[in-house]
Formats: C-alpha cells, sequence, structure tokens
C-alpha cells in the first residue's frame, strides 16, 4: 500500500465499530487489558474497571523484535503494524528521499519493493547471504534481487545493524559496511509473540515463545482460548511448534477460537504454511521447507526443478514460473516447494500446502492433469516438470 | 488467436522439421498412411510404398462430428482444426462481417469470444439451454453469457442447426428459430475419435468410438501404441470411458506412449479432467462433473458454493471468483467442481483435479491453508469458503 497502489487507506477497514455494535457486541476501542486473572475469571482494565468472563479469547498479537542496537528512540523509524499509524506514516513518505530497511523478512521485502516503486532511494540491509533466507533458497529469490537492483535498490547483505544515527530525527543507519544516510527506516525484524498479558496471568508459553494451545486454540487456563500471532502451532512435518504464522491463519484461528468459545467444536490443526507476495518484479511463495533449511535441520531430500511458463508460449503475458520441489527421499512425499514466477504463485502455493498435508508424492505430481488453454494455461504444468525431474533425481 | 491476440501465427509452432530431422529422426509431412498390416507389421501409404515398423503409435487425432445438414459443401464454413489452415482463414476473417458459430463446444466458446472481440456481429446456436452444458450449470455460466451480450454477440440457445444456405458461397444459416445472415459459419460440433485406420486394421474400438488401450497405451495389437483424441480414456471418478480430452492429455500421453514404444515403463492413469477457458469477459473452468451431468447420471451429491475474491478486497485489479464443490454424500470426497472468475481458474482446476484424483474431502478443503498477500491472494480462499458451505449443507 505504501507504493500507492491503494486509492485510500480507509478501504482497507473490513467493518466499522457501528457494524459490530449493531451485532449486539460490546465494543471497546483505545482500551488496555491491564492483567488477567485466570482463577477469578476477570479482566483488569487500565483504569481499574474489573470485568468478568464466562470464555476468554487472548488475540494480543506480535511484537517486532527488538533490533537491540542504539538510536531506537529516534524520529524516522517505522514499524509497520496498525493501519491507522500506517495512515500517518503515508504522509510522511511523500516527503522522504531515502530509506533504509532493516531485514529481510517478509514485511522486509514487501517494504523495499514499495519503497523503492514510489522512487524512494531503497536500501535493504540484512545479515544474511540472500533475501528471506529463512524460507528461500539463493536460486529463487535471485531474480527478485536483480529486480529491486533494477528499480534502484541497494542490497546490503552479510551487513549487521549496528544502530540509528541523528540527533532526534534520523539521519543515517549505522551497519558492519559502514553508514547509510537515511530519512527513514523501517524496522522489519522478526515477529515476535506478544504476551506478556498472557504470561502474568501464568498461562503456559512454549518453546517458540507463542502460548501454547491444544488442537480447539484452548490455552493452559480453562475456558481462555488464543489466537493468532501470540500463540504458536505445531509445523505439521517438522511437528515442532513455530509462531510468526500469516494473516490468513490468525483469521481461520480466530474463526475457529470463536466458534469453540462459543460452544462448537472446530479443530484447528497442524500447519503446513504456505505462503507467497510480490517482490520486487516478480512473484514468490512457497510451503514448508527450502533445500536450505532443510540441510539446516539436517533432513534428507531430494529436489525436482521446472521451468515453465504461466500461458501458452506465444500468448501475450506469457511469464516464467520456475518451481522447486523437496520430497522425502524414501516414498518419495512432498515436504516442501518454492516457485518464482509471473503468475499463479498463490493458487500454487495452496495447492502444494494441501499436497504436502495430504502425503502427495512426486509420482503423483508427476502424473497430475492440467488445463491447456492458450490465455490461462500452458501446456505443461511446470509443477508437473519438477515432479518429473524430482523423479529422475530420485532414480524412480 | 482468431481474436488477434498473437502477433503471429509463425509463433504457435514449437519445432521446426529440421529440429527433428537433426535428432535422427525420418519425418514426413503431407504423406497419407493408407492402411496398416498388424500381423505383417507394414504400414502402406498411399503411393503404395510399404514401410515396416517394430513399434507403431497411432495419433490420427479427431474430427468434427458431421452436422449432418444441408450445405456443408459451401465455401464459407470454418473448421478450427490444423495451424496452417487457420492462418489461411485469418486473412478471410479481414473481410468477414458476420459469423455464426454452430454449437457451444469449448471450441465454440473459444471461438464466439474471439470473434466478438474482434468486432465480428457474432451469433452462437446451440439445441441446448445454455453454453457448454454438458461440463456446465447456468449460474456459472449466466455471467459469461452476459459478457457475451455486452460484447455485441447474440446467443439462440434451446436452437437446432437445419443447414448453410447459398449459392456457393454461404449466405446464411437455418436454425430452427429461422435464418440467420451470415459469411461465415464456425462448425464446432463434438470432437470424434479419428479411428478410420485403426478401425481398418481391426484394432479394437470403445463404447466412446475411441480406440481402447490399456495403463500403457497399448492398443489391442501387438506393439501398436495410440495416444491423443483418437483414444478413450478411463474417468476415474465414473470408471465409464471417454474420448475428446484436451491438448494437456493428448502431449501427455504421446509422452507416455513413445516412453513405452522406446521400452520404458510409463503408466498412464484415469483421468478427472481439470478444464478452463476464456470466455466473454471472465474465466471458467472446472473438473469432472457439474451438479447438472451429475443429476442427469444419477449420482447422489452435496453441493456446496464458495464466492471470494482474487486478491485482498482493497487491491487494485481485484476480481471475483465463484467456486462450487461437488461431493460424494456418505465421506465427502470430491467428484467434481465448476468455477467462474476473473484470475487462478486453471490453477485451481489443476488442484482439484488433483483432490478429486486422491480422494480428498470437503473437510480437508474446509480446512485448507491459503496465501494471504494482497496483491495475489485474499483473506479467504473460495475454494475453501465453498468447502465450508457444503459443510454446512451436509449437516457436517
Amino acid at each position: 500500500m505504501h507504493g500507492k497502489e491503494i486509492p485510500a487507506f480507509e478501504d482497507l477497514f473490513l467493518a466499522t465499530k457501528q457494524h459490530y455494535v449493531d451485532q449486539g457486541m460490546d465494543v471497546r476501542y483505545e482500551t488496555t487489558v491491564a492483567s488477567i486473572d485466570v482463577n477469578a475469571k476477570t479482566v483488569t482494565l487500565e483504569d481499574g474497571t474489573v470485568d468478568r468472563y464466562d470464555k476468554l479469547i487472548l488475540a494480543t498479537g506480535f511484537n517486532y523484535a527488538d533490533p537491540g542496537v542504539p538510536g531506537t528512540d529516534l524520529s524516522g523509524l517505522y514499524y509497520v503494524k496498525n493501519i491507522r499509524q500506517a495512515m500517518e506514516w503515508d504522509k510522511v513518505l511523500d516527503t522522504v528521499k531515502s530509506a533504509v530497511v532493516c531485514e529481510s523478512t517478509p514485511l522486509g521485502l514487501e517494504m523495499v519493493t514499495a519503497l523503492a516503486h514510489r522512487g524512494i532511494k531503497t536500501h535493504l540491509v540484512d545479515p544474511a547471504p540472500w533475501a528471506m533466507s529463512m524460507a528461500t533458497d539463493p536460486d529463487i529469490i535471485k531474480p527478485v534481487e536483480d529486480s529491486w537492483i533494477e528499480m534502484g535498490a541497494e542490497l546490503h547483505f552479510n551487513t549487521t545493524l549496528k544502530g540509528f544515527v541523528g540527533d532526534g530525527k534520523l539521519r543515517a543507519v549505522a551497519t558492519s559496511a559502514g553508514e547509510i544516510e537515511a530519512d527513514l527506516a523501517v524496522v522489519a525484524t522478526e515477529k515476535t509473540a506478544n504476551t506478556a498479558l498472557a504470561s502474568a496471568a501464568g498461562i503456559k508459553l512454549g518453546m517458540s515463545g507463542g502460548i501454547i494451545v491444544d488442537s480447539h486454540l484452548r490455552t493452559s487456563a480453562p475456558d481462555v482460548f488464543a489466537a493468532g500471532d501470540c500463540i504458536e502451532a505445531v509445523h505439521g512435518v517438522s511437528k515442532v511448534p513455530i509462531q510468526g504464522l500469516s494473516g490468513a491463519h490468525a483469521y481461520a484461528q480466530g474463526k475457529a477460537a470463536g466458534t469453540n468459545a462459543g460452544g462448537g467444536d472446530r479443530e484447528y490443526r497442524a500447519v503446513y504454511v504456505p505462503w507467497g507476495m510480490v517482490a520486487g518484479k516478480w512473484m514468490i511463495g512457497g510451503v514448508s521447507f527450502s533445500e536450505t533449511l532443510a540441510t539446516a535441520l539436517g533432513m534428507d531430500f531430494v529436489v525436482g526443478n521446472g521451468q515453465g511458463i504461466s500461458r501458452a508460449r506465444y500468448y501475450p503475458g506469457v511469464k516464467p514460473v520456475k518451481v522447486k520441489l523437496l520430497a522425502e527421499p524414501k516414498d518419495l512425499r512432498l515436504i516442501g516447494a518454492q516457485m518464482v514466477g509471473g503468475e499463479g504463485i498463490k493458487e500454487r502455493a495452496d495447492f502444494l500446502a494441501m499436497a504436502v498435508r495430504k502425503g502427495i508424492t512426486l509420482h503423483d505430481l508427476a502424473s497430475m492433469e492440467n488445463v491447456y488453454s492458450p490465455p490461462i494455461g500452458a501446456l505443461a504444468e511446470p509443477i508437473a516438470t519438477a515432479a518429473q525431474d524430482g523423479l529422475n533425481n530420485a532414480g524412480a
């Protein structure tokens, strides 16, 4: 949105307060909860008011990890978090000439793309050797990095943030590779679960720092549920609890927690985490593990690569689509995927997330049927091509 | 392509003859096979030449069903079939003012769209009550029909073709609802398997009229394989052999038949037939059975509908996506789907074809994870919304 693609920020709100009030809800904006007593089943507000609950749902969200460097008190630092704050910042952006985005998290990638698109001189500073290295492999992210450079961005990898420099107002960002002049710094560090209230109430937190919930989003406290960025969820492949998922996960968790708090019975399952976004001039996406992450975790896998196209070769608007698949070496079940291309990345990521969840194999994908229609689909589907390559590599 | 979207027809060829010759193939264009002797393992050409074969692959394709009306000998009738013929017709189209498309097959839909897009006064004549009624339901095709009307096309449903009228050259198309003046008629009747050679050679044909092949594309004759529109393939849900699939099916069958003829071992499976196309101002697509067809076949099913969007609600380029799912009523396994929308139809059809093949249920789809990223994916995925609706309808 900071790329000026959206006409008005007001379009972003799902519904007004009045809409919820009309449905019989007691909505209190700008009201801070100070503490929860899970034994008395009460919530105490900052003004001292005490409210009883029958069921409680925690949706306390996330905080950006503290960058842990000097100068975070300067004006000119931007944490992308809530729409109202973003509305104010958008006005500021009209006066900004140069910006530094700190860390290439998903948000960082979106911000580099949006700021460069807006014509602001944009720098990306990241300690890793390539962008979003926790989820991507270098071959997948390379076209994105190339396109950022085409858009005028400067990429500083293997570079550590040292501090924010200025006198009241930001003037430069200090890094292990020197100072970068900037009017604005976007702090796009990892998301950490905001669990201050839950933790103070004695609700159990997990290894990832998120609130532990069961299959029905119940916390360790009776009649207290939790949903969204404040919880951790079990990864379906590694079985390890993870934290910091997407808005679509928060939405699905919120619906399930609300249903269950209201007396329903909706299970929330292990996650496989399809992801996708526009980055530079491309779309990237995937599901579960990259080659880099699977290797770091000591997993065995076979890889299949497929280079394809989004429409018939001769059709206007045709764009490349590259697919990489990772499979368990014994039975060739899919365990991860990554893509970069010009069209259809979100839909393929959704498909492949279901494929990982349901134990679909490279054999299945290599023989998948696909729509061939010149304006919308090519003769060969790159997912099938990648799966065939994977079978060859596995000697299957 | 007749809509002038493609700069040049020459772009359509995959490779030149020389390309194949360079790979050691003996390529003979404009050479007609007169007969096959499956005992002597020979092929006799029209000029009397006899060639021996070790392995033979039949790829004789399809013919359009004879419309069975007077006047098919007039000039001005167009059968869309081969690229070279299409190149000649394209010049003719520059002089055409009005055209009639006979039957709303997939090709018929593409031709109505292309001719209307090109500014030609276009009529569609079809005996059924709505377009492509063998694969679609009225609620799915309605937006397409509306958009054709917006584009200036005239739709004549419940209307039977009676003949082509003219003196040497087409002047009008006669129908059960009267004559329609036209310079051009596109004969887009059903495809029928071209099996003249196979049949004369004593190779077995199936109920659908296509050549019967086994799981390795072997015909009833030793060392004779067949692939493409001349064969029939077993439908994975109904287990009934069907004929007249897509170019993507022909391509996959050709690769499998070629591999097996060369001594390899590649299985070709039952088909679920994802389909999709641009029709009018929309994309439509689906897999397996529509509500109409499933009802006609006497099948029991539950339906789920989902109306969604292709990107975030506030993002430029956002388009509606409507999904309808059919599931087996007992275990809620998916048995069919249909979609109409503005983006991502081909990729969703591919996904849902795999879902039908692998026995994925409405429960699975209702809890699917989806990519949420405003420029490429909405918070709620319409496939999941439709599955949730299906669960509600099933009381599950």
